[in-house]
């Protein structure tokens, strides 16, 4: 639905709040999207509550406007009149088909349960958390015999959308998952929720009391992309930045000159995932080289020379390595001479038995069986033992400074 | 500490664990790390209760010892004696220069406070959700006026190196905070800070019967990265590899042919952080060319063929750009000549002048400021944009199917 004459009023007996003038913004056109663009048409936020510091914070993040530009674009603009949330149709609303007064908006419709998540942010704290709870559920996801679908809000900071979703997510029979920093927008949810009667979960709310109470500071209750919130020029940006461009460089037995000048060093055949994996560790600021294992082809001397404690050994179940090398080959359109040289299983296994040997030779490279691990779970176990060595501690740990 | 002769008693009437024996594995000897390798020698880890299902689970994790190579290293045995943890000098630990009983092992002393983040997995949601709640105390850590240390313990499936994780965390005066798949370990870590008087929180939880109730189901109280539990081979893991080889191969206007395959192109003048931004989103599964614009020279033709609904701009506050390109110079170790064309004040200037006026002439492609954004927040705006232009919903968001 549109929001531009939005109106919608929290329980009957108070006041709608104010309907917003519709506006007219070309979509996208050639706009600049950024934290400085001025949003004075933009809707009247009305905050009853919240301490004189949020008030002037609200006035600074008002002034974000970036994703409001994609919000509130030239589409046309509908009046939708809503029973109050507490007609009872709309506070239970039947599953799976419910038919809202409004259901000529062109929302997806979904089948199976769905999980709505909002943030005032970017989203991905939320996302990253969402995706590890379902990963308890794991057993009745696969095969889509309970389908889940999840729908990420992000930016959302007034709360008039806030509510807007809150209602879709009851017409939509959804539950509704929020990391809100301002804690009148986490009050505003938890009681819209209430009112319509959605489950909902508070993601950071708890988490920030606790640290709060640690450190013995108040939280500042603005997003952290807060203008004047984030100082991206740090240091540790600009070692992440490096650190991917020095991994992309790297890449695939690229420059093995520099093997000297990597932080973790990886190698195994191909296929082993070091690419991925190279790059999520990038991302994490790890400066990282990947170094093939070739059948027939020699390594670089510089991997035997580079200090062993940095060099990684990757493995894979056989039958696996077939499996995905198959996929690659049909993806790349190999012919199907070089189909069965690379995804044989009798060459797989000497390929595979090739690297075993090398790695024999090598008996500090740590040697990681990555079979059934995903990207994240193999490069956990790296750092783990990257640490680990570094640091000599008897209690192994990964430990950052803020 | 060592844990292997190391001994402790929940509460001073039950009797204490049983000290496993010292074992002698050999640090990193090339031993395989993997789910498969087995740990008879390793603790006996006593679960008083859970289903019967979990302590099949909990059986089946056990093999996965991977992680326990490091953690039972050749290092010296000590045998540590502690007093009962209702002990009020050990209960309050006075800070910040603690010493226990065990003073002589080599954990790292931090400054400050420290958060203790505990994950029967990776440990990148728990990481992810204090970063996040540390943003809320942004206007502390800067300038360390507050100074945090974050330590990640990842991994952690078994009671006995749980309790010595509180214990440790008590003694360094820190909070605890953790994901924990398996109930009863859950509830252990809870009961442990309860019992040392640690601040804790548990990040997954609440979130976890949330959506249990919304689903209807019970959660499996495995970590995802459970024997069994993770299946990495499927269409998504092979599309987020695709995408991540893809965006390489891509980078900095390379193979401007292959611009029509790209999901998401990103155009900008240098350092603009397009590669880190690239890459961000291809792990996230879409494919990303990115194309520098530099003043003189001809941008590819492609570019302009290629579907305006997919290119970004990117543009910057001309100041921070030449801060951005000073550090690089710097790094780059330019000559004087090439650091002024590249960072001085005139000539940054009309290079965003000559990238606006491309932006000018492609009014379809959104232009995004991202002074004073992280990586992520940039990437949040595009992947709403995105999303939104794809879809076509009145109500933007990003959906994903489970």
């Amino acid at each position: 639905m549109a929001s531009s004459t939005f109106s919608w009023s929290i329980t009957p007996h108070t006041p709608s709040y104010p309907t917003p003038k519709p506006r007219n913004q070309p979509p996208f056109s050639n706009s600049i999207i950024n934290n400085q663009s001025t949003s004075e048409s933009g809707p009247q936020v009305r905050k009853p509550k919240g301490s004189p510091q949020l008030n002037r914070w609200s006035r600074a993040r008002a002034l974000r406007s970036g994703h409001k530009l994609e919000r509130h674009s030239n589409r046309t603009t509908q009046a939708v009149e809503l029973r109050s949330p507490d007609s009872p149709t709309d506070r239970a609303p039947p599953e799976p088909a419910f038919k809202g007064r409004d259901g000529d908006d062109d929302v997806e419709r979904t089948v199976g349960k769905s999980i709505y998540m909002v943030s005032d942010g970017t989203g991905w704290t939320v996302e990253h958390s969402v995706t590890a709870a379902l990963g308890q559920f794991t057993h009745c996801l696969v095969d889509r015999v309970c389908p889940v679908s999840t729908h990420l809000f992000s930016g959302v900071d007034d709360v008039e959308r806030l509510r807007e979703i809150v209602k879709q997510a009851a017409k939509e029979g959804a539950m509704l998952v929020y990391t809100l920093a301002d804690p009148f927008m986490a009050e505003s949810a938890k009681q819209a929720c209430k009112l319509w009667g959605i489950q909902s979960n508070d993601i950071l709310g708890p988490l920030t009391e606790v640290v709060a109470s640690h450190l013995g500071v108040s939280p500042s209750g603005l997003p952290r992309g807060a203008f004047g919130n984030n100082l991206p020029l740090t240091d540790e940006y600009f070692r992440r930045i490096e650190a991917i461009e020095f991994t992309i460089k790297q890449d695939d037995g690229a420059l093995p000159q520099n093997l000297n000048k990597a932080d973790i060093v990886l190698a195994g055949v191909s296929r082993t995932g070091k690419t991925p994996l190279s790059i999520y560790l990038a991302q994490k600021g790890y400066k990282v080289a990947n170094v093939p294992i070739v059948m027939g082809i020699k390594l670089p001397k510089n991997l035997f020379e580079a200090d062993p404690e940095k060099v990684f050994g990757l493995t894979i179940n056989p039958i696996v390595l077939q499996t995905i090398r198959r996929a690659r080959a049909k993806s790349l359109g190999f012919c199907d001479e070089m189909r069965s040289t690379y995804s044989e299983m009798d060459f797989v296994r000497r390929e595979l038995d090739f690297a075993g040997k090398i790695f024999a030779q090598n008996p500090t490279w740590p040697v990681i069986e990555v079979t059934g691990k995903a990207i994240e779970e193999t490069a956990a176990v790296i750092l783990r033992l990257y640490h680990d060595r570094k640091h000599k501690c008897s209690m192994p740990r990964i430990s950052k400074r803020y």
